[in-house]
Parts: C-alpha cells; structure tokens; sequence
C-alpha cells in the first residue's frame, strides 16, 4: 500500500532510508536544510519542500532523521517547525538519537495538535541503511505504532517494540551505542596489548571476528581498530560522544552508575579536544598512544 | 589416524574434551588429582593411571587442562611431574589459561628433555567442549604444532595458528577472556539502566541479542545477565579473576593500560571479597547493586 | 562601618554566617522559606522578613546561601524573586554552590536592573563557618566587589579575587570540593588496604594526618573515613552529588576528561541509590563495602 | 651516644639521610655501587667501603636506601650480599620503598643470622632528607626498634611506629605515595578544567594552597603541576610507577580494590610507555594533554 511520506533530513542515514522508502513504492517529499542534498532522491522521483512546512503538508506519515535535539526540536516545534502544518491524525516517525525526554516532550506537542509520535531509533551504519537491513526499535501510541510498522519493514529487517513511552526506544538506542562503543575500546585494548606483547595485530583481530565475536559490529569497527585507520567517516567523535553525554544523563537521572561509559565518553572527549576529523571509532587510538604506540 | 594419548586434568572442560578425544578413536589415558573423577571417562573405554608419569610414559601426545600456572607447572615440573616420564619427540598440548610465560618456561624444560610444548588454549563453554565446537589458538614449535593440528579437530571447530612463541597463544587466550569479560559489563550496565528508566530488562536483552549481538557470547552470558540469576557455575569468580590479573600482569610488563579491564578485575575481586558462589559473570550485579536495585 | 544587610538562606552555613555579619556590627535583616530557622537570629537582633522582597528592600547587600541553582534562581528571578525588589546600585553577595553559568546568567539580570552580582562561594564546614574562619573566593564587576570585601572580613578569613567574571568564583568552589572528594577517596582506599593487610585503621589515620596530610581537611573527614562513622551530617550525599555532577557538566563543557571526578561523583551516587541519609563523606564506604570489611 | 654506622646505598635520598648521621656524631662508613658518589660524604669524614661486606662488618647498625626489591635483596641476601658480614645482634634500618613481603622475606634471613631488621621507610623529598625533616614509619621487633628510633631522629622529624611485622611499614610506605599521587592527579584534573574555564592556572594553584590544602605536599608537587614543569627530578616515572605497582599487587593480595590507584598507576605507565624523563609528577601531564591543552 502507497502512502505519503515525508522525509526530513538527508545526512547519510536519511538519504539511504528515504530513497528505499521511494523504491517501496511510497510518494515521498524531502526537505533538507542544505537543499543540494536532495537532488539524488529528486532523480529517483522525489518531490523537493522548500520548508519543513511544506515537505509536511500533505503527509501520512513524517521521517525525521538529524543531528540531535536541537536540530529535531527545531524543525518540529521551532518558529519555522512542521508540527502545526501537520495533518490531523498523521504520523511522526523519529528517527534521530536523541534524549529519551526530547521525544517525550515533542510526543505531548503532538498530542495537543492531535498528530502521533512514535521514536524509531534506527540501529546501522549507512551502508547498512542503503541495503535497507537497518534493525529498528519503535515505540508511541500503539495504533500509532501499528500503522507505522509496515512502512518500516522497506528501511530495516526487523523492528521490535517497546510500548508506549516513546523515550523508551530512545533508551535502547542510546544502550546500543554505548555497547557498541564498549565493544569497540575492548577491542582496542585487547589488540593493543598483543601488539605490544609481540603478536600481529591483524592476526588477532582475525581470530577473534571470525571464531567468538563472529558478528558485523566486530567485524566492521574491528577493522577499522586492527588497521588503525578511521576512515570512510561513519560518525564524527562529536556526535557519539554527544550520545554517550545523554547515556550519562540518563545514568544521573535514574542513578545508575556506568563505569564503562564513562571510559569511553572520556576517549571520545580526548578525540574532540585533539580536534581529530576520523570516524568516531577513532578513539580506539587512545589505548594505542597511551601504550607508546 | 590413531594416537597414544595422555590427558591429565578432569575438570568439566577436561573431560569433555577427552571425551572428543576417546570418540574420535585414539587411545586415551587419563589422570586427575582426584581419581574418581576418571570413571566415566574410563567406562568409555579410557585407561586410568595413577600417577602423572603412568599417565604419559607410552604417550605421543599429552594434553593438560587444569586450573591455573602453580598447578600445571606442579603437574609438569614439579617434584612428582611427568616431563621427565614424556618420550622423546612427543608433545605437550598445553590448554589451560596460564601466564604466557609459564607456557614459554615449560617450553624450555620441555627443549631440555628433547620434547616439545605447543600451547592451545581453547575458548568456549564445557557445553561447547561437549559439542566439540571448541575454538583453539595454537603456538609453539613449527613441527609439534603441525603434528597437533588433526588431532585437534576432535575438539573443537576450528584452530588458528599463531607462530612459534607458545606465549603468544596464551595471550590471544587472555584477550580473549578479557573481551568476554567487557561484553558482560557493557550489558550489565546496559541492562541496569534500561530497567532503572522503566524497560523490561529481558526486552532488552531479546532485542539486542537478537539483532546486533546476535552471537552466543552475548546471547549466554547475557541471558544469566538478564535473569540476574548466574547457574550453573561455569567457572567461579576467583578463576577468572585469576585470568583478569594475568592480563593486567602483561598489561604492565608491556606497558599498555587497559582501563576496561581494571574495571572487570575490580568487579570480580568484589565478587570474591563478598564470597559469592556463583558463576564468574555474577560480577554484573555490581552495577545492578550500585544502582540501588 | 555598618551596612544594611539582607541575608537569605538560613541553613547551617547561612545561619552561621548571618550571625557573624549580625555581630560585625551590621542591620541585618534575614528571610527563610521554613520562617521559623529565623528564631535564633532574630533573638540576637535581626529583623526577619516574611519574603524575599520584602528582604531586600532597603538592603545595600544582599547574601544568599541556599542548596542549589534552582533555589536560587527561584529566589533571584523567579515569580517572587526579590531581584526587582533591590534599590539600584545594591550588590548581591551569591554565595551557594551553583554552576558558573548559573551566576552568570543571574549577573545580567543585575545589570538589566541596576545592580550586581558578585559569587562570593564559601570554603568550610558549618563549625568553621560559625567560627567566622570560611575561605572566600570572588568574582563579579571590580567596584562592586571592592565594595563587599570588607564585609566578608566578617565571616571568613580571607577571601581571594577571581576576575570580574562571577562563574569564575563558582568554577572555583566546584573545584575545591571535587578535590576534597578526592582527598576523601584517597583515604577511603587507603585505610581500607591497611586495614585488610592487617594494619590498625585508627593508626595509619593518625600518622598521615600529624605528618604529611597534617590540615582540617584530612583530619577532620579523615576521622569519619577511619572511624567508618559519617555523623553529623554537614551535607548530605544528595547535595554533593549534585556538586559533583556540576564539575561533570562544566568537564564536558569544556571538553577536560577527569576520571577522578567520574569515581567520586559514581560513589556518591551509589550513596543515593541505596538511600545513605549520612554525610556525605560516607561514599568512603564503597571501599570498605568493595574489600569485603 | 656515638654508633659505629653502615649506609649503603646513596642516591639523593641515601646521601642526604647519610650526612645527617655523620652530623649527629655517628662513626659512618659508606657503600654505593658507583664508587664516585660517595666522594662527598668522605670529604665529610665518613669511610668508603669497597664492598658491602666490608661497609657492614664492624657495624651496629646498617641502613640501606636503594631503588626497588631486586636492588635491596641483591644487596643484603644476594650472592656478594652483606647479611653474612653483620655483627650479630646488629640492626638493618632497611629504608627503601619495597613490597611488605620483601622486608618479611628479609628479616626471616636476618632471624636466621641473629640480626634484625627494622623497615623504616622515609616521606619527603631530597630536600626535606637534606633537612633532617623527613618522617619515618619503624616496624620490627620491638627490642631492635626500640635501640634503633634514636639514632633516626637525625634523619627526621618524628618516627613512628607499627609494630613487630616489618611489612607493616612498608605498607603505610605504599598508602603514603599513593595518597601523594593522589593528590598530584587531583590538582591536575582541577588545574586543567579551571585553566580551560578560563582562569589563571597558577591562581587557583595559589588559592588552594595558601588556603585549604596549605601543606608541602600540595604546596610543592602542585607548583609543577601549575607551572607544568616537572624539574628537577626528584624520582623518576618508573620508580613510583613500580610503588603504584606495589600498591595494586598489596590491593590484590588483600582484595581491596582501589579505582584511584589503577588511574594513578595507569597515567604513571604512560608517561613510562612514552619515555617521558622528568619528574614522576609530570604525569599530571595526562589531564592536560586529555584537554587538548
């Protein structure tokens, strides 16, 4: 079934996430603040919004997908936001990383203007979106939810549910990254370690992503780790520390001490005041240099 | 093809993997410290000795698994040990989880007496041992090590090579112990958090281990994780504790810090300070109990 | 000379503080939320105001020591706030533990109304604060601040120019009490390994305290950490958490990893989860918890 | 009362301690293994000795003031080893910075000879020895310290005691640079983090340490630290890292974990790993370089 979509921030993720939802055969408008960035998807047969308002007019359902909160309040509920030219009963489908509260509070401006918000947190890197194998979390108002769930089956291979709380699926997204984030320093310590101790760093790497941690998240960052190169830019270090700040936010909030996270907050702290332009995985390097590396 | 073999250390993961051995049709004498613990082993057809130098004087191949360096170098060359009893040109398949150097001085002796020491850690569970799906590291001299890789393939699925240091192989063993340990803090804090702000904790740990950390690594360890119960006991605390301590002890010699690991052994040294019983991995109550829950 | 003197926030700093200024020779008039903390200053000849406008009408100076940046905004500048209530040209003496930008945010409002704010944050314990014997720090537009040093002669004894910028000041104070956090975590490990090797706690307290660490505060939280007894309670867990999560903020603000911080601010935490109602020196209980004492 | 003396061992600490005995009237005879360092101290009138036996054998009491354990038990237990020379009944002050065990291990082979040894480790730097100012902690059998605590009053400002077991001493030895590092990182976080705020670093350092933490210990060390230079060397990385390595081994013997002490000993390893030259402070070097100062 077609339906209207709007898409709304065409960063990497975005653009791979809209032309697949374009490829599912749904009528989409996209809006970017950079306007160039649409011209890829206005070939694949994309209609182009000058304003967030007008991208959302006629819409069904509303895909945002930015930076972090500033950005996502702003284009929703800022002067210029596309909530008020939402249509009654529409969807808002977001996708951002962002605090668990920003989405709660833009969830009751919706509730006020009688539209729906659902946050679902995508889990891929854009490679992964452009093969439309993303895995997602969604969670809102349940009929909400349940229209929605169908559209997502054209951007991932799976979305799993967590009711109705729409922070509660931004909770799990910041879990992820903060996992990742713990995967990617133990490799960093574990390969910096055999280095030094004599052993091929290559090699190690390659056992342990082809026997026990036989799985992409290893694989990929691994080998970024292993060959101490950061390289394509998934991720700036700025935006994943920002989303390790709002996990130690979350940790304050509810009280629960992280130690791990704050290990790899700080790393990733150190790749920002070093002004490194790599991957965030780049703070990988700090066990490296710290070893004399 | 057929081959004498010794095995000495009856532990759960011991004697699974004579087991393999015995199936696998080689001709197996086994010894443990304590004799009952060879009768099952003995009613599949193993001979049982009763002293370390009965158990390796016909054999081609020795292999040991016993708990940490003091027992395996007591065992090899120690007052009553079975390095002098070992015919010539046979070798020593060490597979405990002993410092790397304790591998290279017994690989010393072992050049002394004209045999040879290949070190082959192993990685997995003792239900994996039973399965046979045991993946190994192997190093040490070139021909022992070539002599050794068929009969390995009793054991496990699969064994990497890592040169003639047998050091080196003790170390792929304790990185690896090392990033196991890493996985289970980042869920444990994850999880922790996620159920402090209102999530259902085995959600959590479906979702993830269904999507992104869709290994058995995450998917066991993080299931005792997510039950908060750690039964059966795999391995108690104050072995992996054990482990963690060998890799700060190359961490310092190398010079390489590992922050992560300081956590882990840190954790797992409550663990023991406390007296827990349970299985290595209930070290993730730490961040449960900081929070409060 | 004398001056009229608004003093609100009567807490056991504020109280003891207030009296001094009373016995200086100064009018002073003082407000709480709870009126009747009020009673004792009152006796000594204070006039007590029924609101903080109705505080700080005639006063030339106005003193708040209150518990956190929420206080005192809401006391400032809120609904009720006293700010438009002060007679142009009139200094505010902000004296409570809030982030820097917190009174930076409140000084523009002074220089929309006329007056000024100076940070005037305070160093010592309630028994030093009533012993008149507080360190002062100062920040906030220079003739401003030239005009209150000599009335802090009265509550401390000395105080330390810090710029005309009053986050200055707060930056300050936030770093003073991180480090005391750190002096106390310094004892608690230390005192918990002498004790678990076998050394008398009291002992080793009482060697570092006369010889190396010979100042208040080692020997004063000294004595709690060596006597593992937290009373009274100066502030309580909650409250330096709080100061602690604002060194965090101001440490991401400025992109400055303290890991120090980290461990301070996750034990205080772990203070709170478990619902500690003692002083908060009593974090020094993770230790003592963690060896297992 | 005059006493026939051995001083073995005379770095800046050994030799300082070492003219302090010969001021105090004491008959001295020197040993150091660079013959040429004792030209000083002959020029003062003590003797050189060629050899340890030869220092050590008409002596009533031995001090030795080397670098770590090996140096010590090569000195006083090896094979040119000084303990077979001593009169009987003579007294070891054993000086150095050595793991408990070590001076246990020792004094075991003094019983054995009938000597004693007393372990009465020194706090302060060269300057505060050449000043006779240092303090001292004494363990060992209480007839042999007791003949013993006299003669250290010419070394220090007080000594004082911990009973029978030597390793006592040492340990409070080991808490004690351990507090110092502390502190060191302490000021270091605080410095950093208030000098990228924007204040002057060098006046926060003057601030704290004319106020709260108004001690050499935070006066000294924190002058390097503001002034970000480490000269001159008062002990280099290595050798307090190999402290901080004590430290953790005692943490992990007794099961007392210590967070700060893995930081301390982490930032201590990387100045090691990246060959830093100068003072064991600079490794307060971590904090700034982490805020890309």
């Amino acid at each position: 079934m077609s339906h209207r979509i709007a898409f709304l921030g065409l960063g990497n993720m975005g653009e791979a996430m809209a032309a697949n939802l374009l490829k599912a055969g749904h009528s989409l408008t996209v809006y970017n603040r950079t306007a160039s960035k649409a011209a890829g998807l206005q070939a694949q047969g994309a209609t182009v919004a000058a304003t967030p308002t007008e991208a959302v007019q006629n819409a069904d359902f509303v895909f945002t997908m930015v930076t972090d909160d500033a950005a996502l309040e702003s284009l929703c509920t800022g002067p210029e936001g596309f909530l008020p030219a939402m249509k009654p009963g529409a969807v808002h489908a977001s996708c951002s990383t962002v605090a668990p509260d920003t989405n709660r509070r833009l969830a009751e401006a919706h509730a006020q203007h009688g539209t729906y918000l659902v946050s679902t947190p995508v889990f891929g890197k854009p490679d992964v979106a452009a093969a439309g194998k993303l895995w997602l979390a969604a969670a809102g108002p349940a009929s909400a939810r349940q229209q929605l769930l169908p559209l997502l089956e054209a951007v991932g291979q799976g979305t799993y549910e967590f009711g109705d709380d729409p922070g509660a699926a931004s909770t799990v997204k910041l879990c992820g990254n903060f996992m990742l984030g713990a995967a990617i320093e133990a490799m960093a310590e574990a390969f910096t370690l055999a280095q030094k101790s004599g052993l091929d760093r290559q090699q190690v790497y390659e056992f342990f992503t082809n026997t026990l941690f036989n799985i992409p998240i290893y694989k990929n960052y691994g080998k970024l780790v292993a060959d101490r190169r950061y390289e394509p830019v998934g991720a700036a270090p700025a935006i994943i520390r920002k989303d390790l700040r709002l996990v130690l936010d979350e940790s304050r909030t509810y009280v629960a001490p992280m130690p791990f996270a704050n290990i790899i907050h700080d790393n990733l702290s150190i790749s920002v005041a070093k002004g490194e332009q790599n991957d965030w995985a780049g703070f990988a390097e700090r066990a490296a240099e710290n070893a004399g590396l």
